[in-house]
Protein backbone atom coordinates (compact mmCIF):
# COMPACT_ATOMS: atom_id res chain seq x y z
CA UNK A 1 0.00 0.00 0.00
CA UNK A 2 0.72 3.23 -0.82
CA UNK A 3 0.74 6.57 1.64
CA UNK A 4 -2.79 7.06 0.50
CA UNK A 5 -4.09 3.91 0.74
CA UNK A 6 -2.78 3.55 3.87
CA UNK A 7 -4.33 6.80 4.94
CA UNK A 8 -7.80 5.68 3.56
CA UNK A 9 -7.40 2.34 5.37
CA UNK A 10 -7.38 4.72 9.08
CA UNK A 11 -11.11 5.98 8.14
CA UNK A 12 -9.82 9.39 9.23
CA UNK A 13 -11.02 12.62 7.52
CA UNK A 14 -8.73 15.55 6.17
CA UNK A 15 -10.03 19.03 7.63
CA UNK A 16 -10.01 21.61 4.40
CA UNK A 17 -6.67 22.55 3.82
CA UNK A 18 -5.71 25.55 5.85
CA UNK A 19 -5.94 29.23 4.17
CA UNK A 20 -3.24 31.50 5.33
CA UNK A 21 -4.39 33.84 7.92
CA UNK A 22 -1.27 35.73 7.48
CA UNK A 23 1.63 36.85 4.75
CA UNK A 24 2.82 33.18 3.58
CA UNK A 25 2.15 30.16 1.96
CA UNK A 26 1.36 26.66 3.30
CA UNK A 27 3.86 25.02 1.85
CA UNK A 28 7.30 25.69 -0.25
CA UNK A 29 9.63 23.84 -2.05
CA UNK A 30 13.19 23.86 -2.40
CA UNK A 31 15.00 21.13 -4.50
CA UNK A 32 13.63 18.02 -2.90
CA UNK A 33 12.40 19.28 0.68
CA UNK A 34 8.98 21.14 1.35
CA UNK A 35 8.72 23.37 3.86
CA UNK A 36 5.21 23.52 5.55
CA UNK A 37 4.57 26.39 7.08
CA UNK A 38 3.18 26.48 11.39
CA UNK A 39 -0.42 24.16 11.02
CA UNK A 40 -2.98 24.03 13.73
CA UNK A 41 -6.06 21.84 15.12
CA UNK A 42 -8.30 22.50 12.13
CA UNK A 43 -11.35 20.87 12.04
CA UNK A 44 -13.78 19.75 9.18
CA UNK A 45 -16.35 22.44 9.85
CA UNK A 46 -13.23 24.96 10.44
CA UNK A 47 -13.35 25.61 13.95
CA UNK A 48 -10.13 25.40 15.73
CA UNK A 49 -9.34 23.45 19.13
CA UNK A 50 -8.29 26.26 21.16
CA UNK A 51 -7.15 26.36 25.07
CA UNK A 52 -4.27 25.79 27.32
CA UNK A 53 -2.92 22.74 27.41
CA UNK A 54 -2.53 21.09 31.21
CA UNK A 55 -5.80 23.37 32.26
CA UNK A 56 -8.82 23.88 29.19
CA UNK A 57 -7.20 20.29 27.81
CA UNK A 58 -6.16 17.13 29.49
CA UNK A 59 -3.44 15.22 28.17
CA UNK A 60 -5.53 12.85 25.81
CA UNK A 61 -7.49 15.92 24.84
CA UNK A 62 -3.95 17.72 23.66
CA UNK A 63 -2.94 14.56 22.01
CA UNK A 64 -5.88 14.92 20.11
CA UNK A 65 -5.42 18.28 19.00
CA UNK A 66 -2.02 17.26 17.68
CA UNK A 67 -3.08 14.48 15.76
CA UNK A 68 -6.06 16.72 14.19
CA UNK A 69 -2.79 19.43 13.36
CA UNK A 70 -1.18 16.37 11.83
CA UNK A 71 -4.25 16.11 10.04
CA UNK A 72 -4.34 19.66 9.03
CA UNK A 73 -0.85 19.07 7.48
CA UNK A 74 -2.01 16.10 5.59
CA UNK A 75 -4.52 18.23 4.18
CA UNK A 76 -1.89 20.84 2.89
CA UNK A 77 0.27 18.16 1.56
CA UNK A 78 -2.55 16.38 -0.71
CA UNK A 79 -3.72 19.92 -2.10
CA UNK A 80 -0.25 21.60 -2.82
CA UNK A 81 1.22 18.17 -4.09
CA UNK A 82 -1.63 16.13 -5.29
CA UNK A 83 -0.64 13.07 -3.35
CA UNK A 84 0.31 11.68 0.36
CA UNK A 85 2.69 9.86 -1.53
CA UNK A 86 4.75 12.30 -2.83
CA UNK A 87 6.37 12.26 0.63
CA UNK A 88 9.35 10.02 0.71
CA UNK A 89 10.02 10.83 4.53
CA UNK A 90 9.51 13.06 7.18
CA UNK A 91 12.91 15.29 7.97
CA UNK A 92 11.80 17.49 10.84
CA UNK A 93 9.22 18.15 12.83
CA UNK A 94 8.89 21.03 15.53
CA UNK A 95 5.83 20.59 17.85
CA UNK A 96 4.93 23.38 19.90
CA UNK A 97 2.19 23.39 22.77
CA UNK A 98 0.31 26.09 24.23
CA UNK A 99 0.92 25.51 28.00
CA UNK A 100 1.77 26.68 31.42
CA UNK A 101 5.13 27.27 32.26
CA UNK A 102 4.56 24.37 35.00
CA UNK A 103 3.29 21.79 31.68
CA UNK A 104 6.56 18.85 31.45
CA UNK A 105 4.69 16.26 28.34
CA UNK A 106 5.19 17.68 25.23
CA UNK A 107 6.37 14.49 23.92
CA UNK A 108 3.48 12.99 24.82
CA UNK A 109 1.10 15.11 23.20
CA UNK A 110 2.86 15.88 20.28
CA UNK A 111 3.20 11.93 19.61
CA UNK A 112 -0.35 12.55 18.44
CA UNK A 113 0.84 13.95 15.41
CA UNK A 114 4.02 12.02 14.94
CA UNK A 115 1.87 8.77 15.44
CA UNK A 116 -0.29 9.79 12.49
CA UNK A 117 2.41 10.40 10.18
CA UNK A 118 4.05 7.13 10.93
CA UNK A 119 0.99 5.39 10.51
CA UNK A 120 0.58 7.13 6.78
CA UNK A 121 4.16 6.73 6.01
CA UNK A 122 5.54 4.18 7.55
CA UNK A 123 7.49 3.14 11.13
CA UNK A 124 10.94 4.83 9.26
CA UNK A 125 10.16 7.33 6.85
CA UNK A 126 7.10 8.78 8.92
CA UNK A 127 9.28 9.43 11.40
CA UNK A 128 11.63 12.32 11.34
CA UNK A 129 13.91 14.68 13.95
CA UNK A 130 12.01 16.41 16.27
CA UNK A 131 11.48 19.07 19.12
CA UNK A 132 8.36 19.14 21.30
CA UNK A 133 8.09 22.63 23.39
CA UNK A 134 6.09 24.91 25.35
CA UNK A 135 5.29 28.20 23.77
CA UNK A 136 3.81 31.16 25.77
CA UNK A 137 1.32 32.17 23.72
CA UNK A 138 0.25 30.69 20.24
CA UNK A 139 -2.13 32.46 17.67
CA UNK A 140 -6.14 32.42 18.35
CA UNK A 141 -5.25 30.32 21.59
CA UNK A 142 -4.81 27.18 19.00
CA UNK A 143 -4.00 24.31 21.80
CA UNK A 144 -0.83 23.22 19.36
CA UNK A 145 0.87 24.38 16.60
CA UNK A 146 3.30 22.22 13.90
CA UNK A 147 5.76 23.06 11.77
CA UNK A 148 7.67 20.30 9.50
CA UNK A 149 10.04 19.83 6.40
CA UNK A 150 9.26 16.74 4.27
CA UNK A 151 11.54 15.27 1.53
CA UNK A 152 9.82 14.01 -1.56
CA UNK A 153 10.49 11.65 -3.94
CA UNK A 154 12.21 12.55 -7.56
CA UNK B 1 13.00 46.50 -10.86
CA UNK B 2 15.36 44.78 -8.84
CA UNK B 3 15.00 44.12 -5.14
CA UNK B 4 17.78 46.39 -4.41
CA UNK B 5 15.86 49.04 -6.31
CA UNK B 6 12.50 48.05 -5.02
CA UNK B 7 13.76 48.89 -1.32
CA UNK B 8 15.20 52.21 -2.29
CA UNK B 9 11.92 53.06 -4.14
CA UNK B 10 10.53 52.28 0.14
CA UNK B 11 12.60 55.04 1.67
CA UNK B 12 13.25 52.81 4.30
CA UNK B 13 16.44 53.02 6.22
CA UNK B 14 18.46 49.75 7.14
CA UNK B 15 19.58 49.73 10.43
CA UNK B 16 23.63 48.84 11.20
CA UNK B 17 24.01 44.82 10.17
CA UNK B 18 23.70 43.56 13.97
CA UNK B 19 26.73 42.22 15.31
CA UNK B 20 26.64 38.73 17.12
CA UNK B 21 26.09 39.24 20.78
CA UNK B 22 26.78 35.66 21.66
CA UNK B 23 29.02 33.04 19.42
CA UNK B 24 27.16 32.84 16.29
CA UNK B 25 27.22 33.84 13.27
CA UNK B 26 24.11 36.27 11.64
CA UNK B 27 24.45 34.49 7.67
CA UNK B 28 25.65 30.73 7.34
CA UNK B 29 25.43 29.61 3.70
CA UNK B 30 24.84 25.84 2.82
CA UNK B 31 24.66 25.35 -0.67
CA UNK B 32 21.96 27.76 -2.39
CA UNK B 33 20.41 28.23 0.84
CA UNK B 34 21.45 30.91 3.55
CA UNK B 35 20.30 30.38 6.84
CA UNK B 36 19.66 33.65 8.96
CA UNK B 37 20.28 33.96 12.67
CA UNK B 38 17.45 35.09 14.41
CA UNK B 39 17.23 39.07 14.61
CA UNK B 40 15.66 41.81 16.90
CA UNK B 41 13.98 44.86 16.39
CA UNK B 42 17.46 46.88 15.81
CA UNK B 43 17.04 50.67 15.40
CA UNK B 44 19.64 53.41 13.13
CA UNK B 45 20.67 54.62 16.67
CA UNK B 46 21.22 50.84 17.62
CA UNK B 47 19.01 50.65 20.54
CA UNK B 48 16.01 47.92 20.32
CA UNK B 49 12.47 47.77 20.42
CA UNK B 50 11.60 46.25 23.71
CA UNK B 51 9.15 45.16 25.57
CA UNK B 52 5.92 42.60 25.99
CA UNK B 53 3.47 42.86 22.89
CA UNK B 54 -0.12 42.98 24.44
CA UNK B 55 1.12 45.15 27.77
CA UNK B 56 4.00 47.33 26.97
CA UNK B 57 3.41 47.88 23.19
CA UNK B 58 -0.07 47.51 20.84
CA UNK B 59 -0.52 45.61 17.91
CA UNK B 60 0.44 48.58 15.83
CA UNK B 61 3.92 49.46 17.76
CA UNK B 62 4.44 45.28 17.31
CA UNK B 63 3.87 45.06 13.91
CA UNK B 64 6.37 48.31 13.37
CA UNK B 65 8.65 46.16 15.88
CA UNK B 66 8.50 43.19 13.46
CA UNK B 67 8.71 45.32 10.41
CA UNK B 68 12.36 46.74 11.39
CA UNK B 69 13.09 43.15 12.49
CA UNK B 70 12.57 42.60 9.13
CA UNK B 71 14.92 45.77 7.99
CA UNK B 72 17.42 44.35 10.53
CA UNK B 73 17.65 40.66 8.15
CA UNK B 74 17.59 42.81 5.12
CA UNK B 75 20.57 44.57 6.86
CA UNK B 76 22.20 41.34 7.09
CA UNK B 77 21.70 40.05 3.64
CA UNK B 78 23.38 43.51 2.11
CA UNK B 79 26.31 43.05 4.88
CA UNK B 80 27.28 39.43 4.04
CA UNK B 81 26.02 38.92 0.40
CA UNK B 82 26.59 42.52 -0.88
CA UNK B 83 22.86 43.11 -2.69
CA UNK B 84 19.11 42.06 -1.48
CA UNK B 85 19.25 40.85 -5.72
CA UNK B 86 20.51 37.51 -4.64
CA UNK B 87 17.54 36.19 -2.57
CA UNK B 88 15.78 34.36 -5.19
CA UNK B 89 13.21 33.66 -2.69
CA UNK B 90 12.55 33.53 1.08
CA UNK B 91 11.74 29.68 1.83
CA UNK B 92 10.93 29.92 5.76
CA UNK B 93 10.51 32.60 8.62
CA UNK B 94 10.14 31.81 12.00
CA UNK B 95 8.29 34.85 13.87
CA UNK B 96 8.42 34.70 17.45
CA UNK B 97 6.97 37.36 20.00
CA UNK B 98 7.68 38.56 23.05
CA UNK B 99 3.82 38.19 24.46
CA UNK B 100 2.18 37.29 27.43
CA UNK B 101 -0.24 34.10 27.91
CA UNK B 102 -3.37 35.53 26.61
CA UNK B 103 -2.17 37.16 23.59
CA UNK B 104 -3.45 35.30 20.00
CA UNK B 105 -2.46 38.01 17.40
CA UNK B 106 1.10 36.66 16.56
CA UNK B 107 0.20 36.68 12.79
CA UNK B 108 -0.52 40.18 12.42
CA UNK B 109 2.47 41.02 13.94
CA UNK B 110 4.72 38.95 12.28
CA UNK B 111 2.67 40.55 9.20
CA UNK B 112 4.90 43.79 9.73
CA UNK B 113 8.11 41.95 8.56
CA UNK B 114 6.69 39.63 5.93
CA UNK B 115 5.27 42.36 4.10
CA UNK B 116 8.38 43.89 3.70
CA UNK B 117 9.25 41.39 2.34
CA UNK B 118 7.03 40.89 -0.35
CA UNK B 119 7.50 44.54 -1.34
CA UNK B 120 11.40 43.70 -1.67
CA UNK B 121 11.41 40.49 -3.42
CA UNK B 122 7.53 40.62 -4.75
CA UNK B 123 4.24 38.73 -3.81
CA UNK B 124 5.55 35.35 -4.41
CA UNK B 125 9.45 35.43 -4.04
CA UNK B 126 9.49 37.53 -1.50
CA UNK B 127 6.57 34.82 0.47
CA UNK B 128 7.74 31.86 2.44
CA UNK B 129 6.38 29.31 4.53
CA UNK B 130 6.34 30.64 7.89
CA UNK B 131 4.94 29.85 11.76
CA UNK B 132 4.16 32.51 14.33
CA UNK B 133 4.02 32.01 17.35
CA UNK B 134 4.52 33.36 21.28
CA UNK B 135 7.27 33.21 23.17
CA UNK B 136 7.82 33.10 27.11
CA UNK B 137 11.03 35.92 26.82
CA UNK B 138 13.34 36.93 24.25
CA UNK B 139 16.59 37.74 24.87
CA UNK B 140 17.67 41.19 26.10
CA UNK B 141 13.53 41.74 26.20
CA UNK B 142 13.22 42.50 22.40
CA UNK B 143 9.51 42.63 21.62
CA UNK B 144 10.22 40.18 18.42
CA UNK B 145 12.74 38.36 17.05
CA UNK B 146 12.81 36.24 13.71
CA UNK B 147 15.13 34.21 11.52
CA UNK B 148 14.43 32.90 7.96
CA UNK B 149 16.17 30.59 5.42
CA UNK B 150 16.64 31.93 1.91
CA UNK B 151 17.37 31.01 -1.19
CA UNK B 152 20.19 32.53 -3.48
CA UNK B 153 20.34 33.30 -6.88
CA UNK B 154 22.90 30.39 -8.52
CA UNK C 1 44.18 17.68 15.29
CA UNK C 2 40.80 16.00 13.74
CA UNK C 3 37.54 17.11 16.18
CA UNK C 4 37.39 13.99 17.53
CA UNK C 5 41.07 14.85 18.72
CA UNK C 6 39.76 18.10 20.13
CA UNK C 7 37.26 16.72 22.44
CA UNK C 8 39.52 14.51 23.92
CA UNK C 9 41.93 17.09 24.35
CA UNK C 10 39.24 18.61 26.62
CA UNK C 11 38.61 15.99 28.79
CA UNK C 12 34.88 16.13 28.96
CA UNK C 13 32.72 12.79 29.70
CA UNK C 14 30.24 12.17 26.73
CA UNK C 15 26.61 11.11 28.39
CA UNK C 16 25.35 8.21 26.77
CA UNK C 17 23.29 9.21 23.36
CA UNK C 18 20.23 9.54 24.84
CA UNK C 19 16.39 7.44 23.89
CA UNK C 20 14.10 8.64 22.36
CA UNK C 21 11.21 9.79 24.89
CA UNK C 22 8.81 9.78 21.87
CA UNK C 23 8.28 9.57 18.19
CA UNK C 24 11.06 10.48 16.53
CA UNK C 25 14.66 10.35 15.75
CA UNK C 26 17.37 11.75 17.44
CA UNK C 27 18.95 12.33 13.96
CA UNK C 28 18.22 12.09 10.20
CA UNK C 29 20.26 12.95 7.10
CA UNK C 30 19.25 14.44 3.85
CA UNK C 31 21.77 14.84 1.78
CA UNK C 32 25.35 16.21 3.24
CA UNK C 33 22.70 18.03 6.09
CA UNK C 34 21.92 16.22 9.54
CA UNK C 35 19.18 17.45 11.37
CA UNK C 36 18.93 16.80 14.96
CA UNK C 37 15.95 16.63 17.56
CA UNK C 38 15.69 18.86 20.19
CA UNK C 39 18.41 17.77 23.03
CA UNK C 40 18.46 18.46 27.07
CA UNK C 41 20.87 18.54 29.44
CA UNK C 42 21.45 14.50 29.90
CA UNK C 43 24.22 13.42 33.01
CA UNK C 44 26.48 10.79 32.48
CA UNK C 45 24.07 8.71 35.24
CA UNK C 46 20.97 9.87 32.75
CA UNK C 47 19.35 12.22 35.13
CA UNK C 48 18.72 15.61 33.69
CA UNK C 49 19.57 19.14 34.91
CA UNK C 50 15.91 20.47 35.42
CA UNK C 51 14.51 23.92 36.38
CA UNK C 52 13.51 27.38 35.25
CA UNK C 53 16.52 29.56 34.35
CA UNK C 54 16.32 32.66 36.66
CA UNK C 55 15.01 31.00 39.26
CA UNK C 56 15.42 27.56 40.04
CA UNK C 57 19.21 27.75 38.22
CA UNK C 58 21.20 31.13 38.13
CA UNK C 59 23.09 32.32 34.51
CA UNK C 60 26.32 29.86 35.46
CA UNK C 61 24.25 26.76 36.23
CA UNK C 62 22.20 27.40 33.56
CA UNK C 63 25.20 28.06 31.08
CA UNK C 64 26.12 24.71 32.52
CA UNK C 65 23.21 23.30 31.58
CA UNK C 66 23.91 24.25 27.99
CA UNK C 67 26.99 23.07 27.86
CA UNK C 68 25.87 19.84 29.06
CA UNK C 69 22.99 19.53 26.67
CA UNK C 70 26.07 20.50 23.59
CA UNK C 71 27.33 17.30 25.06
CA UNK C 72 24.52 15.55 24.46
CA UNK C 73 23.90 16.33 20.93
CA UNK C 74 27.77 15.31 20.63
CA UNK C 75 27.22 12.24 21.95
CA UNK C 76 24.15 11.42 19.47
CA UNK C 77 26.41 12.58 16.46
CA UNK C 78 29.03 10.30 17.59
CA UNK C 79 26.37 7.42 18.12
CA UNK C 80 24.81 7.63 14.46
CA UNK C 81 27.82 9.09 12.16
CA UNK C 82 30.58 7.20 14.04
CA UNK C 83 32.77 10.39 15.05
CA UNK C 84 32.75 14.49 15.30
CA UNK C 85 34.72 14.41 12.14
CA UNK C 86 31.83 13.62 10.23
CA UNK C 87 30.70 17.14 10.71
CA UNK C 88 31.91 20.18 8.53
CA UNK C 89 30.48 23.06 9.61
CA UNK C 90 27.52 23.48 12.14
CA UNK C 91 24.91 25.66 10.09
CA UNK C 92 21.93 26.36 12.50
CA UNK C 93 21.24 26.32 16.17
CA UNK C 94 17.98 26.92 18.40
CA UNK C 95 18.83 27.13 21.53
CA UNK C 96 15.69 26.75 24.14
CA UNK C 97 15.98 28.33 27.71
CA UNK C 98 13.19 27.19 29.92
CA UNK C 99 12.77 30.76 31.59
CA UNK C 100 10.44 33.04 33.26
CA UNK C 101 9.46 35.90 31.27
CA UNK C 102 11.36 38.28 32.47
CA UNK C 103 14.70 36.78 31.75
CA UNK C 104 16.70 38.59 29.41
CA UNK C 105 19.78 36.57 29.02
CA UNK C 106 19.46 33.81 26.86
CA UNK C 107 22.72 34.09 24.68
CA UNK C 108 24.55 34.17 27.45
CA UNK C 109 22.66 30.70 28.33
CA UNK C 110 23.49 29.09 24.66
CA UNK C 111 27.02 30.18 25.00
CA UNK C 112 27.62 27.23 26.78
CA UNK C 113 26.87 25.04 24.01
CA UNK C 114 27.93 27.12 20.94
CA UNK C 115 31.69 27.32 22.39
CA UNK C 116 31.84 23.89 23.03
CA UNK C 117 31.20 23.44 19.49
CA UNK C 118 33.46 26.17 18.78
CA UNK C 119 36.04 24.18 20.83
CA UNK C 120 35.28 20.83 18.97
CA UNK C 121 34.82 22.33 15.16
CA UNK C 122 36.82 25.05 15.24
CA UNK C 123 35.89 29.07 15.64
CA UNK C 124 34.60 29.49 12.04
CA UNK C 125 33.29 26.03 10.97
CA UNK C 126 32.06 25.04 15.01
CA UNK C 127 29.91 28.25 15.04
CA UNK C 128 26.65 28.71 13.13
CA UNK C 129 23.40 30.49 12.77
CA UNK C 130 22.05 30.86 15.86
CA UNK C 131 18.56 31.60 17.89
CA UNK C 132 18.33 31.92 21.40
CA UNK C 133 15.34 32.55 23.14
CA UNK C 134 12.68 31.66 25.98
CA UNK C 135 10.19 28.86 26.27
CA UNK C 136 7.48 28.66 28.17
CA UNK C 137 7.96 25.42 29.19
CA UNK C 138 9.86 21.70 28.49
CA UNK C 139 9.41 18.53 28.05
CA UNK C 140 10.44 17.45 31.89
CA UNK C 141 10.91 21.09 33.40
CA UNK C 142 14.81 20.56 31.26
CA UNK C 143 16.05 24.02 31.80
CA UNK C 144 17.80 24.28 28.10
CA UNK C 145 16.61 22.48 25.11
CA UNK C 146 18.81 22.58 22.07
CA UNK C 147 18.30 21.16 18.36
CA UNK C 148 20.68 21.66 15.07
CA UNK C 149 21.64 21.29 11.74
CA UNK C 150 24.98 20.01 10.96
CA UNK C 151 26.71 20.12 7.40
CA UNK C 152 28.58 16.09 7.13
CA UNK C 153 32.15 15.81 4.80
CA UNK C 154 30.79 14.33 1.60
Amino acid sequence: MDADARFAALNLELPPAPKPVGVYKPLVLVGTLAYLSGHGPLLADKSLITGKVGTDLNLQQAKLAARQTGLSLLATIKSQLGSLSRVSRVVKVLGMVNAGSDFHEHPEVINGASELFAEVWGPDAGVGARSAVGMGSLPANIAVEIEMIVELTG
